[in-house]
């Protein structure tokens, strides 16, 4: 068991860099490929291959993984349920990213940033990625649909940062069923979104708060 | 009293299986009805018999609880409030079947999921079968009202979905006034969930946030 | 000092029922007045004076209370802020109702609710009230004005509860100034209620889970 | 470092009253070049002459702290981070000037609100000054826009005000890039609200729980 963990440990280390190069290359693949469909030919498939090549490397790595682990297959997927969804749908990879920069920051023993600011941070980086990846998406699924109010791609951004915060004005909404589908989605990190900031914040002040008590005396009830 | 609850104790344990299967079928009856009103009058007579039959045994249900709690009915309905509204519109049916499944999980000594993992998995759980009940149930007021832009079942899944994440876009809306009370009841909803993600969020973050102040020097703090 | 708090506790308790029967006619004046405009003159007529009278109330215990108290006119505003924008709003009574039924509850050594309970039910009760009195107002601002997409008091209502819920759909909104001002203080309130839901429900998840977590060995991270 | 300390203390001291006066100097001026710009151009240009002015001092004022913290470059932007920007986009200075109000507070000693209604007055503040500036600058850049539903001032302040409470109903919105870039600002600073009213409400709730908790005998569970 401790030779197994070893060798995973060791296998999570050497991953780090490729996996998030792979991520960045692969997003970026897939952005010129939806942003940019009148490039000539060859940049195109280039860029097609950059993705699946990206792709591929996400598939040998959940392999190795589930190798690694010794574990049935039915187990490995359910305590792997994150990176199961993920090598299915990579435009979810920027959730996993945030993880290994997570590790790599912890292995650099760096003066590591406090709690609530890491959240913040997290935060706020995967809605970025889940904003722009979730902006693609649906923008490649709207473009040409009847009726679409999604028609350019500053629209596809101005619509996910909308969803994102609950805000939903409803100028501009996807049409197709797939973009609904993506909506969805978006519109549940946007849930999650709300609960990690509120939570942040209200962990960050009971804090400051239960401070502030013991240094006043008693009796004098804050809020009151 | 102790022979009474003993009753009361066994009459839920052999009515789990029961009512669980019985708030299925009436779902599916019910989901049948409204989204295939053109089969054959045989089939939609059998589901009209499946859904009144689970009605049936939510009723009976309902009544053997009143005998065995010795209570009078005023009490009764004050001490089961929710039972009492599920049993008047069975549509909320869901929100009882995620006590069952608990109840269920409780007795067979699984190793048990923490508690802010049931948190989001029971509101998970809980606002997708709420969600499914209201688009239902939407769909069958809106499909045939002038004007309304609910025309698909489609769209009324679109505006649960938007509904319940208080995103709404205001793209597809109901129109009715029994559409309209019915949506009211999934805002409700909507909020309720609000909250349950971003209260387990913050007591979890709360506790972490505990524990490493415990680990760490005073004076280094966090958030600051 | 003493002698002043006894009179003040007096006063406290002699108004009780007047103002709570008060409140009630004001609004149901007022509603009268808002929804049936084409009532008899007569009618019309006794509604404004019950409106009148019951504000009359409010005017005569506010004075009381500046007079019982002995503070300077400045200072009394600053401490009784709420009451003080109650006299001149008086639809916005009731915030008020809520904190007298609460002491008439209190006084009756009656079970009380548990603090979640009623935080939640408090925040309902102000709400619906609150809700109620605001689409009154706005359906009194917008049902003549040109361009109006709130024309029936039943538009008023749903658009009173998209409000409060911060779903905000916009199939029906106002458009005059004042309608919008209204509007803006149901959005404040949307917000509050949120706030509270959200933070009855997060602090009862911190309290059960440390209760559970004192239950367990420790190790066993709840969340984790 | 001590000495270093002190004269960043005097200066601090000395630059309060400026650096308040000069923030509303700021958004006077741009409030009056936005909203009246028929005026004489004698006082649009006076308008000018004080809003730059009024940046001016804000420079002055970073590049002093820059040199008394003896700091890199690089390292004081990152730990001035908000005063980075504030001093690129002056519109953001009301978040500055809240924290100069809490210093002046703190040092006259005057009994300080507890920290829940100071967050709630606070948030409050920032919002409405934010919310204010939002709405100016949204409408300078939208009322000549081909298509535009934000026409006057008083839609940009409902369109301010529906945005940063996450109602969104959408019935203005803006439509130019710089617009909604700086939407996608406010939607943040609502979600910030949402968090910090929310939170100080959770946090009030669980002390007051706990005291509650203390009082009564053990067994009897709040919220049960």
């Amino acid at each position: 068991m401790d030779a197994r963990s070893e060798k995973q440990e060791r296998w999570d280390r050497r991953m780090e860099t490729p996996l998030m190069v792979s991520s960045l290359l692969y997003l970026a693949g897939y952005a010129v490929r939806v942003l940019a469909p009148h490039l000539a030919q060859v940049w195109l498939d280039l860029c097609l291959a950059v993705t699946l090549s990206a792709w591929a490397v996400f598939v040998v790595d959940y392999a190795v993984r589930f190798r690694l682990s010794g574990l049935g297959p039915l187990r490995f997927v359910r305590s792997h349920f994150l990176g199961t969804v993920v090598v299915l749908l990579p435009l979810l990879r920027p959730l996993e990213m945030v993880k290994i920069y997570e590790r790599v920051q912890r292995r650099r023993d760096q003066p590591r940033l406090t709690l609530y600011a890491r959240v913040m941070a997290y935060s706020s980086l995967t809605v970025a990625l889940l904003g722009f990846a979730g902006a693609l998406a649906v923008y490649q699924r709207e473009r040409g649909a009847p009726g679409a109010t999604i028609r350019t791609f500053g629209d596809s951004v101005w619509w996910a940062a909308e969803t994102l915060t609950t805000v939903g004005y409803g100028d501009v909404t996807p049409v197709t069923p797939v973009g609904r589908t993506i909506a969805v989605g978006l519109m549940a990190c946007g849930i999650a979104l709300l609960g990690a900031v509120t939570g942040s914040f209200s962990s960050w002040l009971i804090q400051t708060f239960t401070r502030e008590d013991e240094k006043r005396p008693p009796g004098d009830f804050p809020g009151a």
